[in-house]
């Protein structure tokens, strides 16, 4: 068994597992630092482990094969050599990226043939090229190659999508061929439906997780809490749940509560960039002229590095001098308040208040 | 005393001192890492103390005049708490940054009238304001404000600036109320002649510490070389002697030989950015095709962060993905190279083989 539940919250569908992979355990749910092109942008594996405290990083399919290439992934016999990161990672397969970034030139039940963002070179994904790639960057956790559609695409396009994500999913779990773990995608857009039928297709084929794709796509958050709320309770109790490219502090909040246990966001990490920094009373942007001469850290209920060496003032200073330094920084910080909500949230499970917790939490903090 | 020397090479004018300062002891010769705007770009002080191994570093007085502004570091006492700093720092006047930044508006024996190289907002800069600000900045060691002219000015303006600078280093002397250092700057082109008689005006005047100015900026290496020759072995020998905005390794042998005891320069910060790095057999380009697949160090023989964790073709990826890791990795490598370089030649004038380890040295490395 790699995922074992071993406390379940009494008033809600939050719980606590353990997540065990090729390099290592993992508590859940925890939180996923995006690094695209194998580094999570501005830190360093020593940061990610000594500062953010991360066990697990994600890491993108399509970005990896663009640059550097297979080729020279496999001469590391994998990305954990390659970027010097001996825990865990994750790997997405790819599905959203070639719908979100690329020139379509063709998608049929084959596969995807598309133009990459880099150099418009023509490339063609199918299930079984996308697991070759994965196994070769040797993730501990990969995903099924997923048809992805816009939001408010017609039924029929809904429809396609599923049935393709469905064979795809079959096919890719049929040439898997080393022992890290697969995740299958639920689709199904925005139809309770239309989820639950997905779902069970999905469940039938039977994969070590499972993961609800489709989401954070545009749609309004009443959409996305609907789906969040009908569907993760009926997905396996006994798998872990992961809700993708999800997403600000208070979605963790509600899908935790729901029963998700895994989460990836950009962000932490691009709010860092546009010096926007999470704060226990909402994010803050560090720009602002109040900040010019504060002497004091960002969060005084912060335990990070740079909240720990650094005032507002100086943060400020470096954000508009464009300093490289601030970009780090505030990564720092931004992954650090991830990482500790995702801690005080399985303690409170532990604790059995998470609901109080949660309260709490959101009573503080102002989201923009 | 602040500076004594305590160790002379047989061979050469080179030499081995400590100069005290208000915020600890260095041993001499050293390098400086520029940190411009109070950061060395890319890194945080706990990177210069654990990984480049620094206990200086300079910063300029024109940009944090100009940004954050005198009174954010008023608020903080100085530059050393607002940038979490506890080691020493040597800011320079300004004289060259206005003379080579800005658009001079009005320059005259009272002082330089510019305009902001960021919004072209006017200031004045006088000898006792500049005095002033670093006064403010708390710098341990402090630079005169002098007079600069460009590569080729004829003799007049050479004259005149030599005048005006020894009269402006007269005004910071008296105008100087706090304990820390104050150098003075020696000017006069590359007229040996010139550089004797303002040597002489300087040391008159008498300050902690004495600067070559006015080199590196544009001439060809003879002509900086044979300044460097005829007027450092003339400099007091009982006080730290400083070249500033020097150089690349070659440069730094040569000045160590003649005596030279301290040295800045941004070439290994901003080199780190555009993919130049050191190496025990010259500079290489990081971006180069031939790195692509390559798992080794940038340099075998480098202790270095970077070196010991990652691979020529990870710190290739990084860069040529624009990663900001890499320009932090990259700055590591570079400064830990000049660092190393300076301890080398530290423990050779010890050893009384200076000379042969400069003979080793530039026999393997190829300067671009």
């Amino acid at each position: 068994m790699s995922f074992n539940i071993y406390f379940n919250d009494k008033e809600t569908n939050a719980r606590i597992g353990k997540l065990k992979t090729s390099h290592g355990e993992i508590e859940t749910p925890f939180f996923m630092p995006v690094g695209t092109y194998g580094a999570v942008k501005s830190l360093c594996p020593e940061d990610l482990k000594n500062k953010v405290k991360t066990d697990i990083i994600l890491s993108n399919t399509y970005h990896l094969y663009l640059r550097p290439g297979l080729e020279v992934i496999k001469k590391f016999s994998g990305l954990h050599k390659f970027i010097n990161w001996d825990r865990i990672i994750l790997t997405d397969s790819g599905g959203f990226q070639v719908y979100s970034l690329t020139k379509l030139l063709k998608k049929s039940d084959d596969g995807v043939e598309f133009q990459s963002h880099i150099d418009g070179s023509k490339h063609f994904f199918t299930p079984e090229k996308v697991i070759k790639i994965q196994e070769t960057l040797n993730s501990d956790i990969m995903m099924i190659f997923d048809d992805c559609v816009e939001y408010g695409a017609n039924e029929e396009d809904y429809i396609l999508a599923m049935k393709r994500t469905t064979n795809w999913a079959k096919r890719c779990k049929n040439i898997k061929k080393n022992q890290n773990l697969l995740f299958g995608i639920i689709q199904g857009g925005f139809s309770e439906n239309f989820r639950q039928n997905h779902l069970e297709e999905i469940v039938n084929i039977g994969f070590d997780g499972y993961a609800i794709g489709g989401l954070s796509v545009g749609e309004p958050k009443e959409e996305m809490y609907r789906i969040i709320e009908f569907i993760t309770p009926k997905m396996p109790d006994d798998k872990p749940r992961y809700l993708m490219g999800v997403g600000k502090p208070e979605d963790i909040l509600f899908a935790v509560e729901n029963g998700v246990d895994m989460f990836d966001c950009v962000l932490p990490t691009r709010n860092a960039r546009n010096g926007t920094l999470f704060t226990s009373i909402g994010p803050i942007n560090i720009k602002k002229q109040e900040y010019k001469f504060k002497d004091e850290p960002l969060d005084a209920n912060c335990n990070c590095y740079t909240c720990k060496n650094f005032s507002k003032a100086y943060l400020r200073h470096l954000f508009t001098s464009k300093e490289l330094l601030s970009y780090r920084l505030n990564t720092i910080h931004n992954l650090t308040f991830y990482i500790n909500l995702m801690k005080d949230i399985k303690k409170s499970i532990k604790n059995n208040n998470f609901l109080k917790f949660k309260k709490d939490f959101l009573s503080k903090y102002c989201s923009l």
